[in-house]
Parts: structure tokens; C-alpha cells; sequence
């Protein structure tokens, strides 16, 4: 072939690990669950598990054992940041957003928490038969509207129509395409002791805002998801703090603990939480209390967590704090030399426990 | 921002033509078919009319534009193709394939069909809660193993589960990055008169034999789909041809018959189909009768329909028949100035006839 050739390593991985029919290395998972649960797509422990017993053997290469939330390939010199995400969450339409800007903002920020500036998506739809075409429409407005606010262009995508359940629905599928900016080096493994954890905002409120109309609250709360595009902020972030910034991750499905428990375990480095440093709404909070929710594994969709070199904390602050969705950012936590892997909480009345990753499923089609 | 661009056309596009709230111009097809019909999916006329009066003005800009199976973009000087597609297959496990190699193969064959080296893939699941972790395990395996064979790496996914229906089932969507060669430019507008119309072998064995499957008449036919990543065959007949190849289309949902309308759509040239030429199985033909389909509109999965310049029909043949992929390849048709935008078959007794896009759905859920 004449044309430019990325590197190779990933290809190269994958031979060397490659599974053949009948082997005996059969994934534990199969006789721990011999079903799929919600769970297993809920962002948590079992989610965990299919990842590193299924796909990250089965596929194995540079890229996905990263663990990042997308994957950056070089093209001549080029770094081209990509990324993807199903989107399935119910209802369609909730408040503050709708599963068509969820799609779009989802794989934004996914290419935004590499490093990238997102510049095109790619899009799948699977349409349920008997579906309104007047909600399709609203939903591909919706597409539209949150592509131009985040400067990307959908350039090519598919449809599929599949037998209708009770109310016929639909799915939807992003992939992104991203630039790496020259001097930028994010990835979950930078995470170093010493390092500080900033998030850009108050937690929580995606979740809770979904779950609210879901479960008929929304009479007694105005909670709106956070749903919005992070690229903005993030690139300001990157252009002033360059390869400071170590780690970005979005707290999505599993919220805040389960991302940070990620990352502590990419970086085999620990993390601890300050509670009370942690941005929660009362209105959250309390709707937290009736759902039977912990804020801290609860969805959020415009929230970045930014983990910083301790010397330009202040900066990255001051930085995030001057973008519209970063007015209440705040320090929460730092990265610690001890129990790598985990994540520790110093709660608000003085004690300290361990914040893991969730068994079950807390919130189920939630993004 | 510091990091490369690459070329703008298409966000401007989508300014000028972007759609805002409560605006009069809703597509037409809201009034016309209020509901989602199956159709919708099937890549006939129901399709098209989604395509043009929902997604194309929604999304406009020049990659969209094309109709092209993927989009070709431009990172400073590399040309990189991404496409998309998402596989609701029914049943999961057919003869000579699954969901699985589809999946891979389906995503391939599209890049390809850009005149792309296929690199990566992104991997979307939704499964249905209650499917078997062993189904699932199958169809992972079944995924790397195409990937191998096709020479790409899966990079990065995403998974969800979603209630289950009847029978637990899975759908998947891929994307694909490639990279296209200098000197190749593969796009449905360049055919034109003179050119003449390939494929690489025997059509309509796929969707023949999922609905065999599906039918019950497994037991009187030992059809096997012709899933197949066709990178290979398409690099070599380039790197031999050059910009003489130009037009390169697989014919999956809808068959020849509509990929040859798209193309003719596109192009806005003929096409005269010499339906003696048309290879097509005697088994499988014996079988579209019992199940009463047009070979001419059955789903295919390791063909291609490549358009050449006329002065290379006989070179390409010859490389194209030396791929183990294209040993039963023919000139099935040509380029005309008459009947722009349209498709016209010679059948073997001697008549003419337009080939039109199908208006309903002729094969569900067959990719």
C-alpha cells in the first residue's frame, strides 16, 4: 500500500493474544452469570468485569487497554482522538435535554476527556417500528442544535428498524472523531501522587434529573440535566495548563466514585475525597434522599473531573472557574501515595471510608 | 487552538443551513408516514426519502452531501475515511456467519468502499438483559477473529443493556477509520458514461440465507452467507488502477438494485443492468422463488459493485477474478447518458425494464 500508515502496535497486540474456537479459556464470568444483568451495563463492578474479562483479551491492543474513554491513533504525526457511545436512556425527552443532545454532548466530551478537539460525529440510529416520526424529528433537531453548539458535523451515519416493545423507541449510536492538540498528554495512567482533583461543578444533577421524571418527582423538583459539551473549557484548560492537565475523565454512568476508582486503578496510584469540599445542590441532595441515591455514583453529563499537577491547581481553577460551566468548580480530593488502587472518602463528620465500585446497578438507562 | 485542522467546509455548510425551533419547514414525510414502518430501515425508497428530507438537511455539509457508504476527511494532507453501521440481524447465528463477523465485515466493507485501508474500529453493544454470557462470549469471539482477518483493531466501545423482548437478543454498531491512498478517488458522483459495471461474484446469497434460516427452509438448502471483508481485493484492484476505479459500492440492504439507483441518483447517469450477466447461484435462485424475492434486491455481504473507467474493464476483471473473493466476477452492466438518475435492466428473454428503488420492505432485520 502506498497510503500513510498509523502505528502498529495495536495490530501486533492482537495477534499475540488471539482466541481460537474451543479453547478452555473461557471467561469466569460465563458460570459466575450465566445471563446478562442491567448491570453490566451500568457503569459499575460488572461492567468492570465484562470489559477485562471479555473485550480487553478478546481485543487486546495499546489502545483499548488504556481504559480511557476513547482511544488516540496516529496518522503521520497526526494524533486523531476517537471514541463511541450507545445511548438508550428513558425517558426520550427529559428535563433540561433529550437523548439526541445526550448523544452528541456523550461522545464530545469522551473525545474532549482525550486530549481532543471534537470535530466530527458519526451517527446510528435503531429506530423501533411505530415510533413517531414527529418525535424522530424533534430528536434529530435536537442532533443538530447540539452539533453546532459543540462545532462538530455529523458526516455520515445508518438506520435500522427493529420490532416494536410496549412503546416503540429508539437508540442511538455516536462515534467521534477528535484532534489532539500538539503538547497535550491526557491519559488515566498521568495520575501522580501529589496531583489534585478538580470537578468544574455541582454532581449529580443528570441522574437525578432523569430519575425525578422517571419516578414521578418532577412536581416537587425544577432539576434540568447538566447535559452540555465540555470541548470549550477543556481546550482552554489545555492551552494554558498544556500537559499539566494529567488526567480528564466525565463522571457518566456510576458517577464520580466509579471514575475515580478507574482511574486509581489505570494508575495504581489512591485518591482521596474531601465530602465536604464535594458541590452538591440541596435540591439534588434531597431528591438523592427520596430516590435512596448516593450523589456520588449518580450521573452527571456536563461535569469534568480534572486531575491536575499539584503546582497549578490555583491556575486550573481560576482557568475553569472563568468558563460558563465551570463557575463552581471546586478541589475535591488529591492522589495519594497510599491504597493504590481505591479510592478514600474523608466523609463530612470526620470519618473515612472506602468508596468502591457499585455491585448492582444503581440507575438504569440513565444515558 | 494550537493542534491541525482539518478542512471547515463542512461546519460552514451546516451553518447556513441549520434548523431552528418552531420553524415551518418540517420534512414532508411527518404527514406521510406519522409512524416508523419497518420499511424505514430496509434501504429502499422509505429510506432514501429519510435520508434526503430528514438527516441531509438536518446535518448538512459537504461529506454528507455525497451519499457516500462512509465520509473522507482531511487531517492536514491525510485522508481519512470513517463510516458506520449498526446490525440488528435476526437470528444471531445464520450459515457461514453471525452478528458478529457482520459487524466487523459490514464496517470494513464500507471503508473500503472509500477506497480506504481499513485501521480501526469502535465497538457499541446493546444487549438485551437475560441474554446468555455465552451468546455473548460467541459473538465477541466471532468479532475478534474478523478483526483479525480484516486487519483492524477494535480500539474503543461501549456497552449497555436495555430490558429484554421476547427473546434476548443483541444489536451492535460499529465505526471504522481508514486510511485512503494518494492517488485514489472512489466517490458515487465520478461514474460516467463509458464506464462499465462489475461484481465480484454470485449475488443474493446473504439475505437468501438468513431468510432461509428464518423461513425454516435450512433443511433444503446448504446456503451459506458470503460475509467477507472485501479490503483486500478493493486495495489491490486500486493500487493496480488507480483513479481509473470509480465508483466502488456493496450492495447490503436492498441488493445491486438499489445501489445501483443511489449511484445512478448520485452520478446522475443511467445504468443498463444485462440481467444474463448477473451471476446468481442456481440454488440461490431457486430459493428466492420459494420465498418469493428478486435476487436483484437481496442483501449482500462480500460484494462489490466497482464502476471503471471503459478502457480498464478487461484489467480489472482479470484483477479482480485472481482474489480468492472474485473468482466469479462479471461485467453486469454499463454507464449510459440516457436515462440519468435511473436504472434500466435488459432481462434475459429480451425486455427492458426500470429497476426502481423498492417501496417496502422487501427483507427485515437482515444486517
Amino acid at each position: 500500500m502506498t497510503g500513510p500508515r498509523a502505528s502498529d502496535g495495536a495490530r501486533s497486540g492482537s495477534a499475540d493474544l488471539h482466541l481460537v474456537e474451543g479453547e478452555s479459556g473461557s471467561p469466569a464470568l460465563l458460570t459466575r452469570n450465566p445471563r446478562v444483568l442491567m448491570a453490566h451495563g451500568g457503569g459499575g463492578r460488572l461492567t468492570q468485569q465484562l470489559i477485562e474479562e471479555m473485550f480487553v483479551p478478546a481485543f487486546a491492543n495499546e489502545h483499548l487497554a488504556e481504559l480511557h474513554d476513547g482511544a488516540v491513533l496516529s496518522f503521520d504525526g497526526t494524533r486523531i482522538a476517537i471514541s463511541t457511545d450507545s445511548f438508550v436512556v428513558t425517558p426520550l425527552f427529559f428535563p433540561g435535554g433529550d437523548i439526541g443532545d445526550l448523544a452528541v454532548n456523550g461522545t464530545v466530551n469522551d473525545l474532549a476527556m482525550c486530549g481532543a478537539v471534537p470535530r466530527y460525529l458519526t451517527l446510528g440510529l435503531i429506530l423501533e417500528e411505530g415510533l413517531s416520526t414527529e418525535t424522530l424529528w424533534r430528536v434529530v433537531r435536537s442532533i443538530e442544535q447540539a452539533a453546532r453548539r459543540a462545532s462538530v458535523s455529523v458526516v455520515t451515519g445508518d438506520t435500522k428498524v427493529v420490532e416494536h416493545g410496549h412503546e416503540p423507541g429508539l437508540y442511538i449510536n455516536t462515534a467521534g472523531i477528535g484532534v489532539v492538540p500538539e503538547g497535550v498528554d491526557v491519559a488515566p495512567r498521568r495520575a501522580s501522587p501529589g496531583d489534585a482533583v478538580i470537578v468544574n461543578g455541582a454532581i449529580a444533577v443528570h441522574g437525578t434529573a432523569v430519575m425525578s421524571v422517571r419516578e414521578g418527582l418532577d412536581f416537587e423538583t425544577s432539576l434540568e440535566s447538566d447535559t452540555a459539551p465540555l470541548a470549550e473549557l477543556v481546550a482552554v484548560l489545555l492551552s494554558k495548563l498544556g500537559s499539566s492537565v494529567h488526567v480528564l475523565r466525565d463522571p457518566t454512568r456510576g458517577g464520580v466514585a466509579t471514575a475515580l476508582n478507574e482511574i486509581a486503578s489505570s494508575a495504581r496510584v489512591g485518591i482521596e475525597v474531601d465530602e465536604r469540599s464535594v458541590p452538591v445542590w440541596p435540591e439534588v441532595r434531597g431528591a438523592c434522599e427520596i430516590l435512596g441515591l448516593d450523589p456520588l455514583y449518580v450521573a452527571n453529563e456536563g461535569k469534568v473531573l480534572a486531575i491536575v499537577a499539584g503546582d497549578v491547581v490555583d491556575a486550573a481553577l481560576e482557568v475553569i472557574r472563568q468558563d460558563p460551566l465551570g463557575r463552581e468548580a471546586m478541589v475535591i480530593g488529591r492522589i495519594v501515595d497510599e491504597h493504590p488502587g481505591r479510592v478514600l472518602l474523608r466523609s463530612a463528620v470526620g470519618g473515612r471510608r472506602m468508596l468502591d465500585l457499585l455491585s448492582g446497578e444503581q440507575l438504569p438507562r440513565i444515558c
